[in-house]
This record gives C-alpha cells, structure tokens and sequence, in this order.
C-alpha cells in the first residue's frame, strides 16, 4: 500500500521521455523531476540544513556507507534517527553504500553472501550484508532507502558485470524481504554496465520484483556521454511508468536535462557542490571560474538575475577575492549559488514539462548553454580512479 | 569636534578600573567595553555579515595590510569602500598594518621614512609610509583607523624597543597630520615593550597629542602574562579618562575580563574565531574540545543554557561529528558559538559595571572558569615566532 502512493505520475510529454510527478513521503511530497544535493556524512557541504532549505532544496541525499563508519549507525540511531541528527526537517534518502565501497574502500571481497572492505579511514575490515544494510537504513530512517548493489568498474569484461548484475539481482530481494518499514520506500538499482542486454535483463528483472522505485546505477564512471545517455534512455524505458525513475551520481545540468528528457525522476550528485568549492559557478551559459580574473572589479553577480543570496548580497569582485584569499565563506556562498541553480533548474524543467513547452526549454537551454563535457568527464573519471587505486 | 564627541563615558567601577561607555560612530553608537571580531580580509572568517549581526556583534576590525596586499586598496575603493565591499553595514576599524608587516612579513627594512617589506603572499617588494597609512585607511573608509607604528618583538633590547617608540611617535604625528576625514576617528598606539619607563614616556608624548583614542601594542607576543597586565594597567593610567583604550590583540575571555578591570574599553583578537576552528568552543567553564569522544553521544550543547544558533539547533554529538568528518560546517557552527558567547561576556560585563557589580562578576566568572593560560601563551607566541621566522 505505501509503496503504490508513493509515486504520482502527473504529465508526460508527447515529444520526449520527460515527464513531471510526485514523491510522497513522511517528510514532506518533492515534486519531480528533482535533484537531490549530497551530504554524505550528513550535512551538505559548508551548509546548515536552514540554508539548504532556503535554497528551496526539499530532498537531500546522506550516505549510509559514510555514517556506517563515522559516527556509526548506532550513534545516529541513539541521537534519534538521522533527520534529528542533522536538523533536516525535509525528505531523506539513503545510499546503501554499494557505490561507496566499490569506489572509496580499499581490499574488497565480494561473495554472494556480501561483501567485506577496509574503512578508507582507518583501515579497519567491516563486513556488509544485503541484510545489515537495511538495518542500518532502517536505523537511520530515510524515506527512500536503497538496496545494496555491486558496482563494476568502467572497462570490465561483460562477464564481471554480468556476475555483478546478478548479485545485485539477488541481494535486492534479500533487501525487499528485510524490509521491516512501510514508511520508506525501497529502490532498487539496474545495473549491467554499458552492456545493453544486460540493461535489459536487470530492468526485467528487478520489475518483476515490484521496488517502490528504480535506481539506474553503474554510469558517469568514466564511459563516453553518448553510451551514458544512450544506456539511460534504453533502460528508462523498460521501467514501469508508474514508478520513480532515478539516475545515480548525476550530474551537471547538462546531463540533467538530458536525463530528463529520457524519462528520468530523480538525480543526485557532488558535482555542483564540489565544484563550486573549486570556484566554478553555474549560469544559464555554463560555468565561469570565479578565480577568474575578469571578475577582480565586477560589480554584477556572476550569474546576471540570479535570485539567490550570494548574487543578492555580494558583487563578483568580493566572491572573487574570498577565493583568492582562501576564505571558507567563499565556498559557503559559491555552494549556496550552485545549488539554488540546480533548484531553480528543476524548477523550469518541471513547469515545462506541466507546460507542454519542454522541447523549447531544453533547445533553449542548449542554444544559451556551454557545456564543460570533457571537463566533467575527467573530473568524474579521476575521482572514481582514485577510489580504484586504493585497491592495491 | 568629531574627535571630541567620538567616546563618552558613561559608568566607573569605584573598586576596579572597569568603565562603560559609547563608542559614536558613522556607522553606529556601539557601547564599550566592546570585543571586535576580526575580519582581516574584510570577512570574519567562516561566517555571512549578517550572521555577524545576527550574534549581536556591531563592529568588526578589517586589516590594511592584508587588504592592501589583497585584493588592493583601489579595488576596494572603486567597489565603493569596505563596508559596500564586504556588506557590513555596522561599524569599522582597520588596523593599520604596522603589526602585520613586523609580524607577518618577510625582510623588512625601517627607516625614518616608513618601511620596506616584502609580500607573505608573493614575495613582492612594498614600502609604506605613515602618509600612504592613511591614505589607503582613508579609501577603505572604517570608522576607526590606527596610525603606523613600528612592533618590537618580546625580548628585543630596551634600546631597540625605544628606538622603535620614538619612531612610532613620529609616525603618530606624520599620520596625524595626514588626516583628510572628520567621520574617522584615528587612534594613537603606546608602545614600549615591557619596560614601564618607556610605557609612561609614550603614552604621555602621544596624549600631548590629543588622539581621538589610544591603542596600547605590542603585548601579547610571547610576554609572561603577569607582565602584560601590569604593563596594560600600568599604561591605561597614564591615558586620558575621556579617550577610549583599546588593547590590541587581546584576546580571550580570561584577558578581556582583567583587561577591563583595568581600564581598558576595546578589544580585539583572532583568538576565539581560530581556536573555534580547532574545536575549542568556549563555555562558563572554560574551553572544551569538541573532539572529545565525551561529546560523541551528547544530545545537550557543549555550553549549557547557551542561546547561539550552534546550541540551540545542534547537539553536542552533531558538532562532533562534523568535526571528526573535517565537515566545514562545524567550523562555522563553532565559530558563531565562540562569537556569541564572546558578545554575551561583553554585554554582562557591560551591565555588572552600569549595576555597580563588577567586582562580583569578576569574582564568579573566576570561581567558575578555568583558563588555559599555558594553551593560550604558547599559541599567541607560536603565531608570533611563525612570523618573524620569515625574516631569515
């Protein structure tokens, strides 16, 4: 029953997969498409949870991975879940951690009965199962919750993904038959790397279980945009109409209105957040590099008519002197820019796509719009490379 | 006349040398003994403007010498003067520079003149002049401003320590003449080591020259600290009752409350917004570190009945999580702590010295807190040996 409501299927549009919704959970309905900032270990970068709302953020991601090691599910749980623990009165979601121990943690070995890995903090061996996992999901209390997968890397045979496609296939029913609460709703994750007929098989698969949603996992690892896109357009379409469709670990409003415009719901990632700490902000144009020197005098915000409160409040040239000057305040507010850029993004995608007007929005948004592809796939390839080497 | 109306006593203590007053300013009345947050590159570090306000604090000290180097005084100006450029609508003062290039920078060089130094930054060569001082304090445009004077280190010869006293009075002089605004008030700085007879020659050649308010420097600086409060008790007696005293670089909330008992009425130090940085929050008691495991399941505040936003949205375990996860976040949340509980002290020691009660609170803030006087020495002379090592 909880898991029919959770998802409202409100518009399609007739010239592309996007498609406009409603989660509903405990902690509040998001309207979808959405995209969900990070705090991995439970708060969004240089953020407070207040500031994370003004933005106009409703849904944010934590990482059970990350607070499995630090400060320990145990300590959340005894603090009173992880919404108290952090003061976010909005709706959660948890990872379940599979990304984060196949990318982040050193000396894995997976079996089917889970997976064992060394804490990229101190080293220290921790066992995982499907079982635990959604314990500590559980535990910590998210709305929407994930099941434990294993992600392959970018470059492996077909027959490493397709074994790692179908332990995730039977450590997701493991996951459904743990679930003890009918107040978060649990997604599960296709995989099948950038195999097509493995796409096809975990899609027809994890179906056939009835999640409350679908996770499309394994992708932005490194591979070339065009089998990202086409993989996600591929997969989006053997998943059920009537429920949430999320595409992991992306991305960069490039890649969003893309992901959109294939039948996507729900996205997350670091991106916007890790690089405004490197200075680079959004606008309707692509990103500007705020060490830049062409802004050392510039009295107009960098992105012109933007409504959030670093380009309300403070010129071009003083953003540009925090950065020089290596203060913290200036990642705070370049963080506060780039996300009430996402939101404001999600915002027009949505009211497009209720509009009948997405087609003009996104030829609009490409017309304006300078991507960074090559920038974003580098970035995106040394950080998944960097958890790799830690491997050995 | 904009001199003489710049300060009025309100209040002294019979038993102590405590007084109250008012600082009347441009850019607002602020009420004294009052402790400056310092923003040396026109941002208190971590923190929004309007959070600064927000924790009741009205004026904030700005640095030349960094501001000057970076990002240059004409871009300050041309961006409309420091308080458009960093949006702080209360009140101002910028130290001059003269600590910071004897403290700070590299291979300086003094003559009657002014003084050559290079860059910490980039090495470049610079040379300043008590004219230029003010100039560029000037074009910033704080509501106080400090002239040039030249910092001997702790343990340098009585001789040398003269001889940079008598040229810091004809620096005091040069910058006094060099005064083009009657909005800023410009403050006078006793030096004289910590030799008493050198002390009372410099306060009284500077009160003959009728400064709006007189600064004592050059304390702090790795001096026992028995030896600075004699030498600022000593010191703020020679100094006419009508002026402000301001005691620079002091510092924490020990200091400030003998500080006042001896006559002084601003304050300002790095102190409580860098050790919040460390984890050190301030409380009744003393200081705590938050990184103690004791605080790991904590739900109350580490400063119990604290009414900052950290307390009263915070748990003591979120705090120290954030910082074990070097989050970012717990750097400001500590940081507003430490500020609030630094403008708390100063509002109740402003009221135990208007009820006539000073004598008590002193009495009870000592029977409670416990100083860290050693932590502190060591910390301000490592920040000062940091310094001068560059000069070899």
């Amino acid at each position: 029953m909880a898991e029919q409501s959770h998802f409202h299927l409100r518009q399609t549009c007739p010239d592309s997969g996007a498609r406009a919704g409603e989660l509903r959970m405990v902690h509040g309905s998001v309207a979808t498409p959405v995209f969900l900032p990070v705090g991995s270990h439970g708060a969004v970068k240089t953020l407070t949870p207040g500031e994370v709302w003004d933005i106009g953020m409703r849904m944010v991601l934590a990482n059970a991975y990350h607070l499995y090691l630090r400060p320990g599910i145990e300590t959340v749980a005894v603090m009173g879940g992880l919404h108290k623990f952090m003061d976010w009165g909005g709706a959660l979601l948890t990872d379940s951690g599979g990304y984060q121990i196949f990318s982040l943690a050193p000396l894995r070995r997976v079996s089917d009965q889970g997976v064992t890995f060394r804490s990229h903090i101190d080293g220290s061996q921790h066992f995982l199962t499907p079982e635990r996992v959604m314990q500590y999901q559980v535990a910590l209390g998210a709305d929407i919750i994930m099941v434990l997968d294993e992600c392959p890397a970018y470059g492996d045979s077909p027959e490493k993904v397709r074994e790692a496609m179908m332990r995730t296939h039977r450590w997701a029913e493991r996951c459904q038959q743990a679930q003890e609460r009918d107040d978060q709703a649990l997604y599960a994750i296709v995989q099948g790397g950038v195999f097509p007929d493995l796409r096809r098989q975990s899609a027809e698969y994890l179906t056939a279980l009835d999640f409350a949603g679908y996770a499309i996992g394994g992708l932005s690892i490194g591979e070339p945009k065009e089998k990202t896109l086409a993989i996600v357009e591929e997969t989006a379409a053997l998943l059920p109409e009537d429920k949430p469709r999320y595409l992991m670990g992306v991305g960069s409003p490039e890649d969003i209105v893309e992901g959109v415009a294939r039948g996507i719901d729900l996205f997350d990632s670091t991106l916007p957040t890790r690089v405004a700490r490197n200075g680079a902000l959004f606008t309707g144009q692509g990103r500007r590099n705020i060490r830049n020197a062409a802004f050392s005098r510039m009295e107009q915000p960098v992105d012109h008519g933007c409504g959030c409160v670093t380009c309300r409040t403070f010129s071009s040239a003083y953003l540009h002197h925090l950065f020089k000057s290596e203060e913290l305040l200036g990642l705070r507010l370049a963080t506060i820019h780039n996300l009430y850029f996402m939101r404001s993004l999600m915002d027009r995608i949505r009211s497009a796509i209720v509009d009948s007007t997405f087609r003009a929005f996104r030829d609009d948004f490409w017309a304006n719009y300078q991507p960074t592809d090559e920038a974003t796939r580098l970035d995106q390839k040394q950080k998944w490379l960097k958890g790799r080497e830690k491997d050995f």
